[in-house]
């Protein structure tokens, strides 16, 4: 099973972007190694929002090579050159994306509504949050609402000198 | 300046209760040392809802000992024996708190509009969460709307058996 893995930088409050969408809350720090964080990832899911944000901001975070898959009710195929559109069955897709053979990672990249989605699917193994060390009082929600409870257990756990605190969780059961 | 520490547990995605004021989420962790943690408490800060949850309870978390303070606009101080009702001015009340001689410290136990107003007030000094492993998905948030972009520092972290990593910082600036 080739595991689905949400890795998103958080406010302590929970958000992971502001109200205006801004992500300037969250400092560089050197010591985040993400090449050796996402080295396994080979196939990338990413909302149509989501999408937009990154290919506004220049180079994409994840490898050339990477298969990437784009969840949109509107979007058509000519509008995202180099991905593969997933219009329905979200759910589908992509168990049959961990069900493929290997160990590549898919590196679920968001939003939160296709974290949401995919959660309360079943179709999401590990949650990573970088907890950055601030207060925002309002903006994107980690999880907006929608899903049942769902129980984690605690993997690993690292702090970087900038204060940020990263936790990392498998996901036991929702509902 | 005697400091005013905010502690509380919160789910991963920032909800102090569920959208019931359910706690059932917060595992018992025999590792959590709460008479170390409190230990030079000598002072506690309420709101109405929480000093009421608390009541129904059972026996108080504090000290016997410790001077409550209880912030409500409505209740009379015939409401609450025991307690030092602040019915108006709690940022200047708290100042006060803050200013007396000792090394006493101040729990801000709850609950989160108490931490906000006090918080945009300037007069909070830690921030001190322990991250449950569980999304709620809905709830009582950490932080309700209102209070500008708030800078942490963080102080001290530490993970429990449980899956529990409690968060410590100390507040840099608001706004």
């Amino acid at each position: 099973m080739r595991p689905v893995r949400y890795n998103v930088a958080a406010t302590l409050d929970g958000y992971i972007a502001g109200p205006g969408g801004e992500f300037d809350w969250i400092p560089e720090d050197p010591a985040v190694d993400f090449a050796a964080l996402f080295a396994r990832v080979d196939t990338v899911l990413l909302g149509r929002r989501t999408y937009e944000t990154v290919l506004r901001n220049g180079p994409t975070p994840w490898a050339e090579d990477a298969r990437v898959y784009l969840f949109s009710r509107t979007l058509r195929p000519e509008d995202a050159p180099g991905a593969t559109l997933v219009s329905e069955d979200a759910a589908g897709v992509v168990a049959a994306l961990r069900a493929e053979p290997g160990d590549g990672e898919i590196w679920l990249f968001g939003g939160g509504e296709l974290f949401r989605d995919l959660l309360a699917a079943g179709q999401v193994d590990t949650v990573e949050v970088t907890v950055v060390p601030v207060l925002l009082g309002a903006g994107v929600p980690l999880l907006p609402a929608g899903v049942p409870r769902t129980t984690l257990a605690l993997t690993h756990s690292q702090v970087y000198p900038s204060g940020m605190v990263a936790l990392h969780y498998s996901v036991r059961n929702t509902g």
